[in-house]
């Protein structure tokens, strides 16, 4: 059994991390920590899971780490994990992060979205954990920069396009769509029930930290400096997300041609859904599932390219994805602890 | 007092435009007409009326209306209003029309959309009423073909930049967002709360209806043929549209601009409120209203102009544009009856 | 035209009376007060009511007020507005309180329910504002203590019965449900959208400071002491507010009886709609409105009546009650501003 | 392995079984019916269940189903089981209905509350699937009659405290909440979005038919009649069910008392979590899971005790129980595939 801690048990994130960790059939759930909760039971700040997690949240201690776990999911804000990452790679222990610390090859990129970025070093040789297009780094790497929500949405559909070639790297738009989970739990008035039920906004238009992000891994994939239009919504939903792409397609492709290649590229990857031509993703079909639904549609008046992927933004979009990658880092089956069936409402 | 009658009062739309006539100072609701619910008071149906609304639902008669109504609403599903309207035009009662049947100038392009137009010559004198690029035309008509709900939130924003020259009418995309009640009070499965409830989905993926009619619209404007890649989505909200609209700005021209271009052209709409760049538009602040809120940014990297329009689908899509349509038909200010505060929340 | 002060602008209740009486036709809108937003446009912090409401908030100054205000509305936590208050009235200013601390008789039942009282005096002279039992006094009061929403729901049913001796007042048991603008606009993790959407569950159960409040009037009008059981619930919604009241009938009375003797007390009173043995209240129906539905059934195999009252718990349960109050203050008709017809959905 | 036929298995609680057994270690999924989708991949109809389930849904045919299925989960509308169920077990297969059929002894109350039953010889040999109360009984049955979800959530907290004496009989109140997806799949006005969302309200009020169903259990253990006062609430959420139930206590017994008699009575249940005096019950904590969680508290002003029972209907209230019997039934371990994390929102 591999021995697991979660650093940032308590956000939305970490909490979705034990949920899923507790029903893993290769891993010991050994440290919980939490800043704002030390001392509490787990169960007694998710009641969800009394009976279910004795463990109690402790305040993290760099030192206890590398006795008790072999690996740490960090599910911290941004800043914080750089500043702890090191000190437990030096230690023995591999890191899969959940914050935006170390997915940017260029340091420069990071530091105009973020801030200044304190182990550069570290930093170069971190993963980019987007799991089925990076899987071999993945399984070799000890650091793991587990993709934004909104990159997943964006990346996989793309990726195989722009390799084949299929679409103008110029004309990328994604107008995106978040459940409300994705801003974490802190408590604000952007996330007041009353302000968001029967409500729906579009927010950071053109100006989200998510979008250097995905320009990178689209430039790198294209192999030429390419920027996709971001803008990101709110819906009255707590989790789930759509992403609807539109994009010139570079030669008068077929929606069936466009769908082959995905179908292609995600042949043996067992979270990616490439949809028929009946069916249009939902968020309601991933919920609480680590898939990540593509649809495909043409406009063939104008020859635009249509593709939308759904997601569960804690899933697939966090935690899910963070422990597929843990599952492709100790060699396990990838789906492992991940295939629950989801609800059928 | 002018007499007014709402044909098919018993749907949303229809149910919306008894709410905003009962309280309309310079009409007299005078008939109401339900098929299903022919002989029941108004306030059975929607029991929120109790003591607010008094009347009676009749079944229609062709015959009845003109002796107690000067203007009619049609509140029907398409098909219907273009067996009815030519009656009631003819024995004097002005009508406007709230389905697709009298939206179309092209009969050609309303037929394949949706079916044979069986009154082609009473179509050839239809208006189209988006009241405030049509404001003249719709003060003389006799009939007024209400636009949909998607082509106001798609025309409002794009006919004056259109008409000025600032955007390339070949790169247009409107992904649109629509609340439940657009799709009316029948049930179905598609509406059917646990459906819905935490979810979010496009539908119709390029092949809306509303598609032909924003497109005529778009290509008289610009003068040559337009066609807008339009993808509709449905949120997990009972009212309320909001469309984000991405084009290329045909010359570097700045946000501003845009907005300036906006602004002047509104400058004496007070149902269209252009954001400061301080403000992004959001459903919530126009729900219950007829207001359109437009937001505009610029995503200067790739020089590509977002647009963002939002209305309450029933009211500036629907009922409250026809009651403003009537407002202009019958001579009296354009915001009677229809600038009752929105909630705060 | 009456110049009016919303002390307390922007919280929810706040926003709520500037809605209101902003469409009020004997009202002229002089002062909005705001701590936090101070300097600020209201319609900067309500963007729903930009070109609608034009004014700024300002910091509270109790010299300015009298100045410039007939009638003072304090939509302020408990605690302030006994602080309050007393200047404002001998200045010559009329008071409607939304607060609790002038809506008890008992300054002792207060104070163990709040803190201590800093103005007993004034507390002696308030008049509690329950619109339709106590309107006389109300309409001669100076000082009025808005009802809390919890107790309007319960006191409206069964203040008649009581008074009427038919319902056993030692068996009341109140089960209520209220939407989350009930808990202000403060962000706090049980207003946070994720943690409330799709969950419902009960609160302050048999400790909730609505309780002595309606404690105190039920004994008043009973003659007697009375304490209902009562049991507040979170529904995942934003505005509305049903209560569900149970009581053992006195006599074996018929629903009939009941529902007459609420119809002969209400015969008079607008905005209670006494429903027939067809309809039961819906929070729907009374949405936005200031209308309080009264449901009626008995369970006669225990002789058991089933009381339901709804109302909207911003509008009846605070706003619109305070504006219907203040209508009766100033001898307008009571419905005057309070009577726009509610959204059919 | 056992294998399993569900029969109706695209309605909501036949769709919950098929997530449920298509996660369970010890059952072959076998054999799923659908009268409306007979022919359709059961992924089809369920898009979630994509690569997770394999099975097309048949017509029902009763020849078929004891070749292919040890046990057969009926998940059918009131009627048909009774008219299946006879022949199913004749060819040796078991039964855990999930209608009404077989949940009385009493031929007369089912005949009151429902319709002629037309197989009472085999009504009187079916058990009350309430597991936790009737394990011994369940384990030994060939025909489980499935508890309904409003029963389920007054008769746990309600039977060891009539049982124990500790409470008045007389004075039962059952305060019910229930989430949508109780009304079934099929699309009505009640289910509608726009009816449902931001809005609150009772129906069936003291006329549900669960109301004989708890009164005949209630009878039983408190060997006596009983009669409950019950109202059912509908609350605008997808899954989830809430009951808060009022009774005299018989004696002055503490809050802590009750809780101990419930605490001893489910010691060794793993489904039944009686809170402590710090938390109160919540649907989000039992959502997606087979657990009921009750709580406790005592209003001592008037002895009155206060109950308060959270399950999720779907699962608790209908296709969790019924696994639960079947692993009794089959001899497993009871928590057998009903013990996946809930979500942490």
């Amino acid at each position: 059994m591999i021995r697991v801690a979660v650093v940032g048990a308590t956000g939305y994130a970490g909490a979705e991390l034990v949920r899923i960790l507790s029903m893993h059939p290769e891993v010991e759930l050994a440290v919980l920590t939490s800043r704002q909760h030390a001392g509490k039971r787990f169960a007694a700040v998710y009641p969800g899971m009394e009976t279910l997690c004795e463990l109690v949240c402790e305040a993290f201690d760099v030192e206890q780490i590398p006795n008790r776990a072999d690996i740490a999911f960090l599910a911290l804000p941004h800043q914080l994990p750089m500043a702890i990452a090191p000190n437990l790679l030096a230690a023995g222990v591999r890191v899969v992060d959940l914050s935006a610390d170390f997915r940017f090859t260029s340091q420069k990129r990071y530091e105009s979205a973020y801030q200044p970025h304190s182990a550069p070093d570290v930093l170069a040789q971190s993963v980019y954990g987007l799991s089925e297009v990076y899987r071999e780094q993945i399984g070799a790497a000890d650091l793991v920069g587990n993709p934004g929500c909104y990159p997943t949405t964006v990346l996989l559909p793309l990726v195989p396009l722009l390799r084949a070639g299929l679409v103008d790297a110029d004309s990328l738009v994604a107008d995106a769509k978040s459940g409300v989970s994705g801003a974490g739990r802190s408590p604000s008035l952007t996330t007041h029930f009353c302000e968001v039920t029967e409500s729906y906004k579009p927010y950071k238009v053109a100006e989200h930290r998510h979008n250097p992000e995905m320009d990178e891994v689209l430039s790198r994939e294209a192999d030429r400096p390419v920027h996709v239009t971001f803008v990101p919504h709110l819906v009255p939903m707590s989790r789930g997300m759509l992403t609807t792409i539109y994009a010139r397609l570079d030669h008068a492709a077929s929606e069936e041609a466009v769908r082959d290649c995905l179908r292609s590229f995600y042949d043996r990857a067992p979270f990616v859904r490439v949809c028929s031509d009946q069916r249009i993703p939902d968020t309601r079909h991933v919920r609480g599932t680590n898939f990540c639904d593509i649809g495909v549609r043409v406009d063939s008046a104008n020859n635009r390219l249509i593709l939308m992927a759904a997601i569960d933004n804690l899933v697939k979009g966090a935690a899910g994805q963070a422990v597929q990658n843990m599952n492709l880092m100790i060699g396990v089956d990838e789906t492992c602890g991940l295939l629950p069936s989801p609800y059928p409402l």
